[in-house]
């Protein structure tokens, strides 16, 4: 398997590691939008998030919590952002699941992408698709 | 309690609903970045990450999984961020902990934040932070 975030989570590839347990590894991404940014990763290798088995929820949740609270400690964060992309188009590089979580501050430039309604309609009929296409 | 979505959690306020369980409810953004793009909220109120219960994280994935996959099955939807904002510096506007999963295409316009890198010992300094702010 040649898989960056793998080779990270095997400790072949050097890392700025934050936090570890058997199941999730915290590190700062080498190219943070923020200093401080830090990516949280499950070991056991999924592409997208619809792979990641249920039963990692939690310890995955539970590390983005660590981390929050250490972003949250430094004296210049206000907020943190928690991120996670599927596939190319979703901007996701590395296709093995991992959760950015990005320390936030006030007036540090970063935008949020602008919201673009609904025309009458087209809510009710979107809700009837994604009700179809429910599980 | 004045809170917007533990009104629409318990069908005091209207709003298009795509799934609920005991738990967790997932309704249409009414300000969409793209169409579709959908909040799954705990119905249990928190207001931002470190406050959810661990046990609210398992459901709360499953169902951004659901959701995820009902996107993923809409004709022109290539990819899916799902984002998570704490407190209003990282641009959260109802402080009830909420995940937006967001349908995304190529060339949909939405950019994601730049990297600013690290100057030499800086990524170092910062994992040090870190790892002391871990608990």
């Amino acid at each position: 398997m040649d898989c960056l975030f793998c080779k990270i989570a095997a400790h072949e590839v050097e890392s700025d590691i934050i936090y570890e347990d058997d199941k999730v590894i915290a590190f700062l991404d080498i190219n943070p939008v923020n200093h401080g940014h830090t990516l949280v990763v499950p070991k056991k290798h999924s592409e997208q998030l619809l792979e990641l088995p249920d039963e990692l929820a939690e310890p995955v949740i539970a590390t983005i919590k660590k981390i929050m609270r250490a972003l949250m400690n430094l004296p210049d964060v206000e907020g943190v952002n928690v991120m996670q992309n599927n596939y190319e188009a979703a901007g996701q590089v590395v296709p093995h699941v991992h959760f950015h979580v990005i320390p936030r501050k006030k007036g540090d430039g970063h935008r949020h992408w602008p919201g673009i309604g609904y025309a009458e309609g087209e809510a009710a009929l979107m809700t009837m698709k994604l009700k179809d296409g429910i599980k």
